[in-house]
């Protein structure tokens, strides 16, 4: 049982979901945890530019980094970037190995930590929202998904997501913060950072806490969908 | 040009390596970023257990790993584990990429940093410390190395690694902290953080920074190697 990472979308956030998914994983010693290859490739063209029309497909390269993992031995694949899930299923034709759904696991987090039914907020890069990857597996299990709107979109969360993709996490905390707390304030009843890059400018700690509504940190939310995939 | 580190010892190290290379790495977006396929894999026999004579022997699963990373396409390797590097040579017997020493990464970093001949400090494991792995590399070179007595080594160093390999980083700093200082009040100029887990339990910051002497994170030092190597 391996599992293989498809990451490099960003290098960061495939890092942090390997760094996490040891975290989360109950472990005593080295020897306890999952054997991973993560593969890491930041030359990925970009997601967003690609759904948007103003980029390349970055297909060809996703399906190079699954083969990839596939030589290496992985026995399932795990994507810790959510716009890269808008050609799942071209990589799930294309790949003979299970691939968790970041989504699914968005949700299964929603569900974990008791998020009812009704309003929640999403904070995600402009091509996920285009995809409208949360709003087809999120709806119909009764949540209802507020988004930004355009001028935040543009103003605060885009370069937000852009600055920690160039490094400076720090500063893109208090800005994702107001974002979300917007949301919260049109009656999101949870927030899910849908973009792996945000939980590392909004990590655990008072920033998210003081937002008042759970978070769904499609980091967090991804490994323990892994962890429960080694378990069986 | 792909970088494979061969990871796993431990996996939050190996982890902490690819976020220090990323953030390390001067870029603006995810393609700025240096191609890494990193393998993760946990299940290598304790290298300290091994040189001690208590434990099995890495070796094997150490080239298997090298192997693997040469099939994915690595053009160098990586290796954050500093006590796996007392199998360096026959590492090198057996892989045909260059191998960066992470010794050698923590003598470049000390002369980055002005630290001259003399007393340095080097919190280790007990497997590095029997090897005499920094010794013999950095003792040639002007700098004389001190490492605590057998009871710190046995009540405090290898404890707080063993607590970081656990997952329980926080409680670690403290004693780390408190044996690197007796290695200043001994005189050293400086104190190398010569086992990749000892910086996750010392991380950047006041505690590290209390210490008063230029520190040499060897996450950080192999990560700068790296970034050289890459830029030819």
């Amino acid at each position: 049982m391996m599992l293989g990472i498809l990451g490099g979308m960003g290098p960061l956030a495939g890092a942090q979901f390997l760094a996490r998914l040891t975290l989360l994983t109950p472990a005593e010693r080295d020897q306890d945890h999952l054997p991973c290859v993560l593969w890491s490739d930041p030359r990925v063209p970009d997601r967003t530019a690609a759904r948007l029309g103003t980029g390349p497909d970055p297909l060809p390269a996703l399906l190079r980094g699954l083969r990839a993992l596939e030589a290496a031995g992985a026995t399932a694949i795990a994507i810790p970037c959510n716009t890269a899930h808008g050609w799942f299923d071209d990589m799930r034709a294309a790949c003979p190995l299970p691939i968790l759904h970041i989504v699914d696991a968005a949700a299964a987090d929603l569900a974990r930590q008791g998020v009812a039914p009704g309003p929640i907020g999403l904070l995600a890069t402009e091509g996920t929202l285009a995809m409208r990857l949360y709003q087809q597996r999120l709806e119909a299990a009764g949540w209802d998904v507020l988004v930004p709107d355009a001028a935040t979109m543009a103003d605060v969360v885009s370069p937000a997501i852009a600055a920690i993709k160039a490094g400076a996490v720090g500063p893109a905390g208090l800005p994702l913060r107001a974002a979300a707390a917007g949301l919260v304030a049109r009656g999101a009843r949870a927030v899910v950072l849908g973009c792996t890059e945000i939980p590392l400018g909004l990590p655990e700690g008072p920033l998210r806490d003081s937002l008042g509504v759970p978070v769904v940190d499609t980091i967090d939310a991804l490994a323990l969908a892994a962890i429960g995939w080694a378990r069986g």
